[in-house]
């Protein structure tokens, strides 16, 4: 983590926590609050999810200036079951409010064999990989379904966006290998892939739009004529309103036509909605047995023999566990583009820049 | 259900489990575990889910015959945990072991607030929503997955088929509407379709099979050249995966290499894996005002405009309880192929047949 270990463009990971913790800070968030949200942002760059970490900062801090966000919640865990939460967020950051579901939901599963608990009156919390895998630590598996930000994808044969692209991650530990970590969107393409395509001026392939007359969409500057395509067809879209219930109507929160496009408003409070299962794997039988066990069906997967223009078998979560492991060594890259939205966030809030 | 409403080639409910059941006792099963078994095979036929009901009996009776199925199981419920369970099948009928998980799992969630039983050591249960849809007359939320019972797909870049089709289904009840009830292989095609095709001497359509070069497979009498391919990619590869690590793995049960090709193999105990998790939804909020908010988010995506070529918005489970209400009138469609086969059966057991 020594400075002459990170590149130019590069930054360690407590460097980044305190400079996301300062700028938290500066908008009204007291220092244990700031600090933690700062610690879970920063775990969604470090692991990959550059879309979900630092990058969402500047907009979360707009929200909160705009009054959109509150910067002190109070972050209720209301029970009403045995194994069953659900976690009142206050409207406070969608981090810490996530987070506190986990550790509900860890707390439950250490008890029951399994917990369950909902969110209501959230926000945005990053990458879902990052509270699935909380669970990980504590030979518990984790899966989490959350409402999207904003509505880009329509019931399937329609046109209405009423969906949003609700993902689920689910983490499962393993003995010697990493952990399988699954995060995903029930769009072909995360709709954060189209503004990097735009940005980029680059075409889309097929698959990942159509307009609103069912022709294929590539081009990213009129991503606005369309909407996202989900997996699978009928099925992603119908896997997304699932989820939708599951992490959003279940616990009161937003859900189809309510669901608050985040990127175009910063006032209106977004009710997000998410949901964590945790399930205790030794109700089910000896940890260590079933740990050698997904080792062997990794490796069974990886033996495989290759299609054509593949080199290896990816399984879910090792790009993820490999990013880790550079950027813990080599620190967390910081495009230009994304320095200089930073630069100017600090002298907005007075802060020290990233880069000092 | 009257003998008269049904036409020739229709069967009234009542009289195919009758049917089934008598198969059953045949082959040695007792009297109350047959019933029950029919009335749960003859579930699927009744809700549409055509290949897996009755259409599978004379594979399963030739599995029992064969010695590869317990007809007189010690179906066990292991508990180690307040809200989790694991259900030992002793290798019996699929839908007994299964249908107990789910009892059990209601238990447990009503108790709990939620239920997690997993189950080992059983077999094919049939269609996936039957178990998944059984919380909703208590106002909780079914969701269930199963390891499939022949692999049909590599991971993502691999052509060894190591893992099944492995399915998910969810049921979410609603108030006026019909409740949403998902039931989907995680393959773009099940293999079931694939098998259709070829009866039919159909081509199938781009996106469902490719062969082992990577180019896409159309003729279904070549499917043994080819696999079928996951939705969107990459993502239902590892949702595959993951469901196969909840259903098999976490249980004891099949999944990967050691998955039992039901369909060649006769007297291997397959070791068939399932999981429900059922969600108690007073856990969570007031049961009538959910369900009535599950009514407005299906009126709002039924109220999207269409895009070109669709006539309207089908939402999971709709067809499913349209053809429940049509064949509880109507009674259950038997195909000339299908009477064939289970006149076939009766004559080799010694029973009624189907149409007396």
């Amino acid at each position: 983590m020594a400075g002459e270990d990170v590149a130019a463009s590069r930054v360690a990971t407590a460097q980044l926590t305190s400079f996301i913790a300062a700028a938290y800070r500066a908008v009204g968030i007291a220092a244990p609050d700031a600090e933690r949200a700062a610690e879970l942002m920063a775990a969604s760059d470090l692991s990959g999810a550059d879309g979900h970490g630092v990058f969402r900062l500047p907009q979360y801090i707009r929200r909160i200036r705009a009054g959109g966000l509150n910067t002190a919640p109070d972050i209720r865990v209301i029970r009403q079951a045995r194994a069953a939460a659900v976690v009142d967020g206050d409207n406070g950051l969608g981090s810490l409010v996530v987070a506190r579901a986990v550790e509900e939901a860890i707390a439950l599963a250490r008890d029951n064999g399994v917990g369950w608990v909902g969110v209501r009156r959230g926000n945005h919390a990053g990458a879902a990989a990052v509270y699935a895998a909380m669970p990980l630590a504590y030979d518990m598996i984790g899966l989490y379904f959350a409402v999207g930000n904003a509505n880009h994808l329509p019931p399937w044969g329609g046109i209405d966006m009423l969906l949003s692209t609700n993902p689920i991650a689910i983490a499962v530990p393993a003995l010697e290998e990493p952990p399988l970590v699954l995060d995903m969107a029930t769009t072909v393409a995360a709709y954060g892939k189209v503004k990097v395509a735009a940005q980029q001026g680059k075409r889309m392939p097929q698959g990942w739009m159509i307009d609103r007359e069912g022709h294929p969409l590539v081009d990213p500057d009129r991503a606005d004529d369309g909407f996202l395509l989900p997996i699978g067809g009928y099925k992603g879209a119908a896997l997304a309103l699932m989820f939708g219930l599951l992490a959003g109507t279940l616990n009161g929160a937003a859900n189809g036509a309510d669901v608050v496009d985040f990127n175009k408003d910063d006032t209106t409070p977004t009710n997000t909605g998410q949901a964590i299962c945790v399930i205790d794997v030794k109700a089910f039988g000896e940890p260590v047995a079933f740990k050698r066990q997904v080792d062997l069906v990794i490796r069974q997967l990886h033996g495989s023999a290759l299609l054509p223009g593949f080199d290896r078998i990816r399984l879910p979560g090792e790009d993820r566990h490999r990013r880790i492991v550079e950027r813990r060594a080599s620190g967390i890259p910081i495009p230009p583009a994304l320095r200089r939205a930073l630069d100017g966030l600090a002298a907005e809030l007075a802060i020290a820049p990233l880069f000092g």
